[in-house]
């Protein structure tokens, strides 16, 4: 932390996002410079106890306003924390509640940690002087966020975002959500993991991806064969274009009914990079209707882990303009 | 008209809905009802003698707002069309400053078709008491509306909406767009067409089925096949069916990404009702990932051929609300 920074200033922002295992959060001044930057380990079964601890860990004695993301589907109405499968134990807490009790009484706001990612990118990263904005965030799911006219989408009992489950083929792979050929099936960990053990099996297998799988069993991910595809190997260079394409069927239509100005992909499968990312681009270039459309940038995001948070603070900004 | 319509009465509006041979229009009461409905034939090189006519013909002399619809891309903020297949000879034009001439300097506001319709179905039909909708009207062509949190979708460039270009398959049957595997292509007139004439070299095909084909040449339009449906035969069942799961996929796409209070279905096609519904809903129930979002009502559109005028009414409503 820098020794100039007055944690009793009045114009700090504090943003944390919770994951299954820690809390990321940052402190940002009033130009939106990220001051502090750190994470301390969720209490997977105590949201309360949690926050308390953020609190004092953070140190910030008025902020300005604090914003907390956190995977699942969370009510920025209610301020309630609906089903999440990464944090079953904090499971129907009243997040704002909690907030308030350890930030006593400053501005608070709380949302689902990609669309606190996505208002991350558009306040301070990708999205930057965007109205319309779609992002999708590739991990072990394949998560999602809109913007339409610079506000975050939440629908109908805040079910909004899940790209990861858009149906790209009925008789595709299966997902874990039960159903076949969802965008999670192709572009998530375990789709690219499957594929990549079927790949191994055929013809066109070279020899270091063949060691790869024998080296790597249950512990295979996709940054393992991201190696091999920075280092050439064709069969990661067609997983990884597979994929891409199937991404690009994803945003092609999602272009084609929100006209987004951008299209921000995140998430570790992301760093991937063009590999991924040009594919992907082809098939908008080509399955979008406008021409107009066809143009929209399709871009990494650049904000990395501390996204989330970043967008939990700006939040939490608008939520203290209002008040 | 009823004879008790006071022509001068400030609390009317006005609400047109141009299309390729006619200009559908109505007048609304203080109430929303419906006071005038009728058309005049569109000059389809002229938009500004076609609005000027259409002031003349509904004689309403200080309207409380104007409100006009037309095919093709809509930029509500300039007022302008862009392209518009069906009324090649109004684009560039400037309806708002068409509207304004012809209605001297009352509040006017212009829409796309679709999004029009939309907005009549949320204030007066199928999507009443809603904050966020979804509409897919089923014609020669596939169109689409979105209203998130009670506010029409344009998108970047106005472009957003296009549900019909969604790919649902990209090794489908060619779109009239010069790809394949989008939704127009399964559920516009074009394909559904295409698919009844493939159907009848089958052996499904029913000697009524064989019939109907050689009886309608190049004239056959799904309105043949709802009929042989509505009699209960095999392959119009099988055929609605078929193109009832391909909007289902499309739809629960939408559900997921977007969790609207509700699904309207509208447009010609959709007029085979149940048929096209219940396979539709089926899919929904099975392919969104969300308990709540599973139970998206998927309903048909109530308000027929002049949606898109009363939408444009209740545009202008707001419109003049504003100023």
């Amino acid at each position: 932390m820098p020794k100039t920074l007055d944690l009793g200033s009045k114009n700090l922002l504090v943003g944390a996002d919770v994951g299954g295992t820690n809390v990321k959060y940052v402190v940002l001044d009033a130009a939106g410079r990220r001051q502090v930057q750190d994470s301390i380990p969720t209490d997977p079964s105590d949201p309360a106890g949690t926050i308390a601890r953020l609190a004092e860990v953070v140190g910030v004695r008025e902020p300005a306003g604090v914003g907390l993301a956190c995977a699942g589907i969370v009510s920025p109405a209610t301020g309630f924390l609906g089903r999440s499968p990464n944090l079953p134990g904090w499971e129907n807490s009243d997040l704002t509640g909690a907030l308030q009790a350890a930030f006593s009484g400053v501005p608070t706001a709380v949302a689902n940690d990609v669309n606190a990612a996505l208002y991350g990118e558009f306040h301070h990263g990708a999205g930057r002087g965007c109205r319309h904005l779609v992002m999708i965030a590739l991990g072990t799911g394949v998560g999602g966020g809109l913007l339409v006219d610079g506000k975050l989408v939440t629908g109908f009992a805040d079910g909004a975002g899940e790209i990861g489950h858009m149906t790209l083929d009925p008789e595709g792979p299966p997902c874990t959500c039960g159903n076949r050929g969802c965008l999670e099936s192709y572009c998530g960990s375990v789709g690219l993991v499957r594929r990549a053990r079927e790949l191994a099996g055929t013809d066109l297998a070279t020899d270091a991806w063949k060691a790869m799988i024998a080296e790597h069993g249950s512990d295979l991910t996709p940054r393992h064969f991201a190696e091999l595809a920075a280092a050439g190997d064709i069969v990661a260079t067609v997983l990884f274009v597979e994929a891409g394409r199937r991404l690009g069927q994803a945003v092609a239509s999602l272009v084609n009914v929100l006209a987004p100005d951008r299209v921000v992909i995140g998430g570790g499968v992301a760093q991937a990079g063009d590999l991924f990312l040009l594919p992907c681009r082809e098939l908008v270039a080509r399955h979008v209707m406008s021409e107009a459309g066809r143009g929209t940038p399709v871009v990494a995001a650049e904000l990395g882990p501390f996204a989330a948070a970043m967008g939990a603070a700006a939040l939490a900004a608008e939520a203290g303009a209002v008040t």
